[in-house]
């Protein structure tokens, strides 16, 4: 049991759309991602998923609309709801969703991981 | 489905001991607490608990140490754990935790809280 600093974790890695689990608590994961670009159109089934900008601007389109999340704001995305998270520059995220989640959930492509790396 | 400004949020109420929930998801709660001076020594006995801190320097006391939590950090406290959250000046905390869980889990006291705001 120790203090996590998210600067610190952060500075561990640099690719893209890879999240690092940073923290488990009640079947749930903390998770670290960097994102910049588009990523792909998915959904979760089973599982909401909370986006929190700690650093940047984060676009998420849905079939409706987009929604802007700046730094310091977070979004909760519902089980069910097709999303498309899009960063035009570097955006820093903290995700907490349950250790089931796939990053891209009812799909397989490119960025998918199937495995994710605890830092 | 619309973002949560964190600081919006704090800037709502103004008690201490008091969490508010501003994000629900897979049965878990996001709750914003203002904290300042000494809480009562309690532990949960299903739930694990993270306490971020947002602004301010937490100090959470164990059995057997006191670690310090500073702003941009978080720490996971497992079920089953006795702690006393204690501040110094104001502290602003996000917590992730069961919507289940009772603020002072294994004790009833002035600081109980059955019922919590929405905000």
């Amino acid at each position: 049991m120790q203090p996590v600093n998210i600067k610190e974790k952060f500075s561990l890695f640099n690719d893209y759309f890879n999240p690092r689990i940073i923290g488990e608590l009640n079947g749930q994961h903390v998770k670290a991602a960097k994102l910049k670009g588009e990523f792909a159109w998915h959904k979760h089934e089973n599982e909401d998923e909370l986006f929190f900008v700690v650093h940047g601007l984060l676009k998420i389109e849905f079939m409706d609309k987009t929604i802007e999340i700046n730094e310091g704001e977070f979004i909760i995305v519902p089980k069910g709801v097709e999303h498309k998270p899009v960063a035009n520059e570097e955006v820093h995220v903290l995700l907490f969703e349950p250790a089931t989640t796939l990053n891209t959930g009812n799909v397989t492509n490119k960025f998918t991981k199937e495995k994710l790396e605890t830092i």
